[in-house]
């Protein structure tokens, strides 16, 4: 075994406790990562408090760093390269979804990078082993710490967006500007979407236009949202609390679609709210290996990467409380190279 | 006023009586219809028993009949065609939705065949009159007894087949062979989509084929579902009783689309359902003029009708009994020629 420190959660509060965890010895498909920066995402958060009722998690799946040690038959990667990890490090490989490259949704279920049956410990840590496989090159140009959210925030939003066909005219909005919004904004203006922000209050005005959006229009304000019936071809909505879909799906257009993908865990509407006017309801979760690939040229291509603030990770704490109470413009990084000291 | 005779739900209950009642005279751009056939719809079923909150029902938006006299600006239609009316007679015309052809999705509301706020009086009589513009031609070599139900039935699923792209080599479900089933399987066949029907017994299973499904997939039977994981592009579901519809998304494909028409005030799945496999759901109501129309041509071109058994319309009661407990195959209607006779 290996062994490496990291930040785990002893007790489903967020007050994190650096540790020493243990990786396995490279396998032949194996890569070692030295892990440079991790994303907190707003799942950490959730998961921490219990969501899908683990314990003693280490979390983190959005992270970059830098290739350390490669197994026998590893071909992908060499040491010294810039490597990124994201939301899964396996899956069956044989079942219909494995094999058009949509591990995020294997038919066995894919292995996450932290928690989950096999417990598996995250990237809130200094090193990282996993099949290289699940390994992405980190594209030249990319800043590793502004990047290392696509790899979750990033896919979740970049998947729905192709999988709806989103490009050149698109009439697009993005509802909820936080870590996944910010970039549904960016990637969706880079794709030729013309995209609105909905949102219940005007302050963020100024960002969504800075982000790419040719407007922000006030939720709560029947003027804006009246007229606005049936105008958007595709909305993507990435509120993590609960809310009501009705008013997205009146300004759903005909034969438009409506994506769920800040809070999976919401009730649907009743049909009838898609029946009038045939809207399409769709939810997502993160993404497979070629799109997440694709993802990183386009971005790479684009200039894209998430707006971040990067904390050492002994931050991690302050981190995740102020992500509670929404104090994040727009996704916290922590920066793992203090681990390499000693504990105080 | 001209005045007919019609079937009226006085007290809530399917003994319908037999009534006079009063049609405008004709309006520039109005036809009367003499009214020789109406399917009889679950949905009005539902609604005499009160659904909507309407009472005084007269019923029927399924009909075919002749022109008995023509507007002074009618240009389309003259005195002796054949004709068919839907499921609304008119709507706002300068909307988004009806500038488009769906009137059906009038953002004023379309003005209903019977009911609703103007409390209009359907097509169980033997007279109707109606602007030119919301009737239909009924095409050559369909019998018009066996094409009445296409005016909601067919049309209701029509229109998602149409929007969901259903063609060559689409892989679709139905789920429930009633009155809407029976006609998705014929109509997704001509369509040349490899049509399977999902249903709780096998006693269908002839029937299916016989309508042009390749087969009938037990519901019930984890032999049949199990495999079927993720398989159907499209899954039209007509089922009009509440029912769970995690199995059927089960069995929808990535980016498929599960289009519930039959039970629009049933509650939606979780948004889990939905994202895990990335999978839409959708619904729809009933459809526009445009696609009514091409639905009609489409119809006589194949050779497609419904299954129906035909009834002097003095039966109503039976047949709306009979449909209440399921012993219909697939469609009642109600022949108005007895209208014509004195009564009892």
């Amino acid at each position: 075994m290996r062994t490496t420190i990291g930040w785990q959660s002893l007790d489903g509060s967020t007050d994190l406790r650096r540790v020493s965890i243990e990786r396995r010895e490279l396998r032949d498909d194996d890569i070692a990562v030295r892990i440079d920066f991790c994303g907190v995402c707003h799942s950490d958060l959730h998961r921490i408090h219990g969501l899908l009722g683990e314990t003693g998690l280490v979390p983190g799946h959005e992270a970059t760093g830098t290739v350390t040690a490669v197994g026998g038959s590893v071909a992908g990667f060499a040491v010294g390269e810039r490597v990124a990890i994201g939301t899964i490090i396996d899956s069956c490989g044989v079942c219909p979804m494995c094999l058009i490259g949509q591990e995020n949704y294997c038919y066995e279920g894919a292995l996450t990078t932290y928690g989950g049956a096999a417990q598996t410990k995250g990237a809130y840590s200094r090193e990282y082993v996993l099949r290289e496989k699940f390994a992405f090159h980190l594209p030249d140009g990319l800043d590793p710490a502004a990047a290392s959210p696509l790899l979750c925030a990033g896919i979740s939003v970049w998947e729905p967006l192709r999988a709806a066909g989103v490009g050149q005219g698109t009439r697009l909005a993005v509802v909820g500007l936080g870590g996944l919004g910010h970039l549904a904004v960016k990637l969706a203006a880079a794709l030729g979407a013309e995209v609105t922000v909905l949102s219940r209050t005007a302050d963020k005005a100024g960002d969504a236009r800075r982000l790419g959006a040719t407007e922000l229009l006030l939720t709560t304000d029947p003027a804006q949202t009246e007229p606005a019936r049936g105008r958007f071809d595709v909305i993507i909505d990435t509120v993590s609390v609960d809310h009501d879909l009705a008013p997205l799906l009146r300004m759903t257009a005909l034969d438009g679609t409506l994506c769920v993908v800040g809070n999976p865990l919401m009730a649907g509407p009743r049909i009838l709210e898609l029946a009038q006017g045939r809207k399409n309801l769709t939810g997502s979760g993160t993404g497979g290996l070629r799109q997440t690939a694709e993802m990183l040229e386009f971005c790479a291509e684009h200039g894209i990467t998430a707006d971040v603030e990067v904390l050492p990770s002994s931050r991690v704490a302050e981190a995740l409380e102020r992500l509670e109470r929404g104090d994040v413009h727009y996704r916290f990084v922590l920066d793992m190279s203090d681990l390499d000291r000693s504990a105080a």
